[in-house]
């Protein structure tokens, strides 16, 4: 996601549609981007730092982006 | 997320690029989007229904995308 005090004009257009499109009471919008990444092998602490730094050199640009990385069951 | 039937070009240049980039062991890569919505108010059922609705018909083309709503503390 866009970190906070970035503009995020895409975001900023959904919300501003919203009322139009008769759905009140959404403050703000952010949009971002979603990565599913299909793991071989066993999701260890070694295949997360590996992720981990993935998402940051190169999924992620962390200069205006912020990341999470979450572990889900196949 | 794009539905599983459906190419994703995206991913899949991703994908390719990671062994290059030094990042082994990733069967596959999907990319979609995530939207935060900051909502007012309690997100109750009814809340999360209009929720629902907003990301069926507006947010997500589910000609070819799936989503899925979920809930963070702020």
């Amino acid at each position: 996601m866009l970190k906070p005090e970035i503009l995020d004009p895409q975001g900023q257009a959904v919300q501003r549609a919203l009322p139009r499109l008769g759905f009140e009471g959404i403050a703000d919008v952010r949009q971002g981007k979603r990565f599913e990444l299909d793991v071989e092998g066993p999701v260890d602490d070694a295949a997360l730092a590996r992720i981990h730094e993935m998402a940051e050199t190169f999924l992620a640009n962390t200069v205006i982006e912020d990341f999470v990385v979450k572990v889900e069951e196949a």
